[in-house]
């Protein structure tokens, strides 16, 4: 049986998830990670960075809106990854937008994004990054009432990631766990690829599952995968599921 | 029993899709393929293209907006379709209105439709196009804030492409798989001919069907039928569900 | 038992439904044909005009807004019915407000209803017709943002109707099955008469079902009727259903 | 047990409805009548005045908007009630409302309320009416975006009945038989008495209710009544249901 | 087992009601009453005001909005309380604002809510009110399309009753018995105490409940109680259901 | 198996919760506590500070929009906390921001965030309070109509709540239990930390849950748990339900 010639993979280090996704997110192209408050997003997209400088020695830009430099610094250190040191060495950097949104009463319907743009592409040469972490475009987004504007400049970010060459991680909001699709209804249209993290109550207790719902022009696996955050590992999606349920041998999408 | 004096179909040559559209799509028609994100319209545009010229040697034109050309063309590489190839033997032809969207700031409620037509058209003039496949309105659409106004544009564009004398495929975005009809409320009714992609989650496994749901003037069976995306063959219609489920003899719609 | 005095009743034709209407259509009054897309509004606009001209030898002017004549023509024909044979007849003839759509751009709220009635009207007394179908008035309303002007608006069209001294059906669209009424929540309270086609899913299968809202004025059966699309004998309500669930005594409405 | 000091009550005529009602409808106040397309609304409107004629000898006022006065007579003559002769008798007049509405362009959000009900006034005291319907406002409100016009507007509708001295029925629609409340959410909580007619489809038939949901300041059942419409004594509310379901010495409300 | 220093309550008098809210209603402060139509709101502010004369000679003062005056007073009549008499021994008096109401044409938006409090102020010093219903704020509400303006007003009508030094009930209207809040989604949140009556279909019956959603400050009872509304005791919170459900000894709330 | 190095814990000393926070809430951070009405927000915010006070001996402030302080005084005293006391002690201070919501009337879309902030500042700073509770910003926050101010002055709040280095609560409305998020679809996005109480209807009865959705950098509980408010204790986290579900041994998230 032939398999498809697929897109290179970069893996993201995170663990399980490169089984489901089939060796990892298109190299070179941009990954919306959607989901609901505290479903994984920021986590998600620190431990990709993180894991590519420990594992694959890739540094890594990270931009953030409204949590701190500081918050997610605070954050990683307690998953065991040393961002202070990785930015001494040039290997982390951040984009803080956060400071900028905080600064000056926004203008609803307004936000420079070439400008923010032309801070990644320079933070990305500065270090020679390989991936980049956007999250989340949830604060910036709230301020545009059209679907149309946020497709746009939405569609505007990740094609500014792919030209810089990097793999790119971008997380959006979702406000309900099964219905419709990300906050503006559009998002999940524009980007290549897409990851849901989910996080929902059944009988009082919560239940966190990945699902790589698209990939353009590469495998990946379907369907919901349960994980857990572990406290040393961080984000673990369970193969055991995947060993229950499917055989090996199949390799459907 | 006499059967309907069927219009003229054009096989798609999609596994299987052919049986269930009683032949294919209606010839010099307009077809609408609509689906949530990751369902396989894309995958269904190209094949569309890429089997017409394959199997029948009918020449096509693919419009994308979002996706680059490139995007496409390596993606269809990995189902073995030399899109390169067609193109310098003036089988394939890309429209790319996504450079388009991409240099200048887009004003929410313009876009030159007329344009486009214009672009499609010397495109098929052309290279002879028998096929053409639009994928996907939903970009343009976006910008739209009234169903009036997309309604008029789309029928707009669905008599541009049967002046042109192509079979052609239109895809548009569903936001939820079972409720209600397009994004914007109004698509279904206005094209002739309308096949609904669905990949829904049952238990967090993903399962795909496509369902015809009308062709006007022309036969099809109805109800929706698995299919799955082979790395090999691509989209895959599953004749083991018609078997099971219905006698052959019955002609049903 | 003394029965209502009914209104008089014009038989539609269409196998089946005469006996679930108690004998047809209101003469010389409106009837509103409501269903969501590929339900069979057209189909219904189409026999009714084609049967009344095969079975009664009344003429027909039958108007049409996105489909086209020849649409219309080629459809009927492969239900055996010679659409042009009976226009050079000057038994049906077309009355195409498509071709004025495409021409020109539409402003929003903006339509021309007396122009339509004059030419709906001069059609009539051309050949002498008895019946009338309007199919549909979604393209036209979606134009309408407010509710009240498109009750306004069709409540003209269907008093201009009933001052033709013809038995007309007009078509709308319905967004879903079951839920509410149609796409502007008024079209089914102005109206006299009010048919609703519904085409759902249920397992994977669709299924067709007629059903009389309401005939003001006029006996009717009650509830949903199946029916099926024949290739030889068009739309056939099933009267099996109706025998097997109801004492044939009973005369409910 | 001693019973409320009810308010003085019109027997309706209705078949088995003023059981329900307990004697009737208030003297002198308004009663709302709300349902959806077909749930028979008109012919309780038309009921209630003919009864009043035939039974106790009470003039009625009929006051209509989109159907004519001629659609009402035929209608009411199918139930045996000789409208045109009670009108000669002066016992019967129309208002109607609904040649105004088709003569000139409705300006949305304007309609002379004063005239009208100066209108009803002059017809109520010219045949000294002791009973008026109007059927149904529907249409006028659907100009009105906004709830609290119609409420207001409402409001005064009502007091200007009761200013008048006249028992009255006003129908208004629903759009679903068990969300919500009428069309504009703010109906039922104008008019001091209010009934549902309800018309649902239940695994593929009609079933018909009626509902007394309040009568302020006075008795009434309880509960849903399922009702029919017969073809020689109109709307039958049954009375065995309330046998089986209730102990005849329960006064409830 | 220490109880709470609960604030002081004020028994409404209604049969069965203060044991739910463990004593009555706190003193001196608002209670919010919601419900559906028909619910029960009208004949609660009435018979807190009337109990209170009749059983703690605690004077009253009924501030009306649609209702009229004397609407109320032949309402209360059917269950024994003389109003009229009370007015005439200065123990009850009505703020009718519903004259207002039908004599101006409203301006949405705009409404004296500064006069009505000083027309309130002035009525309870007159009278030395230690009590005030207000039935209801719907129709005012109803003009303005803004929760924040909605939610402003009523916090202010709510302080002013509070300055008096009055325990007042205020009723508002809900537009479904289990879903949200009441209709401009913000009155709940605003008001110390609140109250909902239900009144549901189940199975074609209505059935009655009241809640105790919250006292600021103060025990109560949790859940829905069942009541009916008799003609000799008016509303009668039924004690049984407290007996069978849950053990005298436990007080939760 | 290693531990999260997790961010420094204050202990709320709510009965239970600091077992379901694993520690308390994170030290420095702003916690948003969300319910509906009566769900027990008031209640939460009180008692962070009082029992801040009573066991830990850390000054606190407590912000008002709605109820006034003396209110918030009166409540407390109910529950055993004497605040004039420790007001009196410079331990508690209120910062009364209903007063003037209350004395002019608001301009939609104004509220001076910068002022408020500065109150506290000040207020902070004047008893060197380590605990602030702001309660709650659904008064001001409902005068906005845009998701996207909501979502920046609530960013402002949180960002100088922990410029001022105090842990703070700030309570937020949901509309209903289970479905969305907090009233403007924006707030628990925004802020580090995520609790949501509950009080739900199982037939006819109420029941409490707490959540902890997210706690950012810091392990917590998962699921809800189940809690009462005690006369005596106040809000009681019931350990009992932690105890049957789950083995003390695992500590997921
Ligand atoms: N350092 C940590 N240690 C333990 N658990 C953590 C840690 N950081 C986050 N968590 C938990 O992991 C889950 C996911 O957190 P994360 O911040 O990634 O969510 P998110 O999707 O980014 O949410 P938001 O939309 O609010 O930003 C939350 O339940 C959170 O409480
Ligand atoms: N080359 C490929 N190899 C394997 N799987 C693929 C390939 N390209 C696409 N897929 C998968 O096929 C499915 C359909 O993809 P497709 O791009 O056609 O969806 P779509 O409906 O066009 O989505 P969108 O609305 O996001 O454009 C997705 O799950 C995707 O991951
Ligand atoms: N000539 C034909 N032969 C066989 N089937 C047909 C023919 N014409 C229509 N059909 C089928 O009959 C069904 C009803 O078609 P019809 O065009 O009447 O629907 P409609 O309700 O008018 O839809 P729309 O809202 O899209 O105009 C569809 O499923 C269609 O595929
Ligand atoms: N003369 C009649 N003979 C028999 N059935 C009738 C007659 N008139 C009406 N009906 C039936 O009675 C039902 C109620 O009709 P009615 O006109 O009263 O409804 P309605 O609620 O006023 O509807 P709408 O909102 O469309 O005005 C309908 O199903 C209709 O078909
Ligand atoms: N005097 C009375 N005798 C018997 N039943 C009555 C009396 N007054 C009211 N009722 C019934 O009591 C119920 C509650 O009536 P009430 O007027 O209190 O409702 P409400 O909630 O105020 O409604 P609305 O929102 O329409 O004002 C209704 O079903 C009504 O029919
Ligand atoms: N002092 C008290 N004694 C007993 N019960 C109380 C006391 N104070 C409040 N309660 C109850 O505790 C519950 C929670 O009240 P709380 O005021 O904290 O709710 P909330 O979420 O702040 O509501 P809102 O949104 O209306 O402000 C309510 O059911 C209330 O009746
Ligand atoms: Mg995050
Ligand atoms: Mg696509
Ligand atoms: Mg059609
Ligand atoms: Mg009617
Ligand atoms: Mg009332
Ligand atoms: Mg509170």
């Amino acid at each position: 049986m032939r398999h498809f010639a697929v897109l290179d993979k970069v893996p993201t280090g995170i663990s399980g998830f490169d089984e489901v996704a089939v060796g990892g997110l298109p190299a070179g192209r941009c990954c919306l990670v959607s989901g609901t408050t505290g479903s994984g997003k920021t986590l998600f997209a620190v431990e990709f960075l993180a894991r590519g400088i420990a594992q694959f020695d890739e540094p890594g830009v990270f931009v953030t809106f409204e949590e701190t430099a500081d918050d997610i610094r605070r954050n990683a250190a307690s998953l065991g990854f040393p961002i202070e040191e990785w930015e001494a060495q040039g290997k982390w950097t951040f984009v803080d937008a956060s400071a900028k949104v905080a600064d000056e009463a926004p203008t609803i319907g307004e936000y420079d994004f070439g400008g923010l743009l032309a801070r990644i592409g320079a933070a990305t040469r500065r270090i020679s990054a390989k991936r980049v972490s956007i999250d989340s475009l949830g604060a910036i987004f709230s301020r545009f009432p059209l679907g149309g504007v946020v497709r746009y400049e939405l569609f505007r970010i990740v094609a500014g990631m792919e030209q810089l060459g990097v793999t790119s991680v971008v997380t959006t909001e979702r406000i309900s766990e099964y219905d419709g699709v990300s906050r503006h209804n559009v998002e999940e249209f524009v980007v290549d690829n897409v990851v849901i993290l989910r996080n929902y109550l059944a009988e009082q207790r919560r239940r966190r599952t990945v699902e790589v719902v698209k990939l353009r022009g590469a495998q990946h696996r379907s369907g919901e995968w349960l994980f857990t955050i572990d406290p040393e590992r961080g984000l673990v999606v369970i193969p055991m599921a995947y060993i229950v349920h499917r055989p090996a041998a199949a390799s459907e999408r």
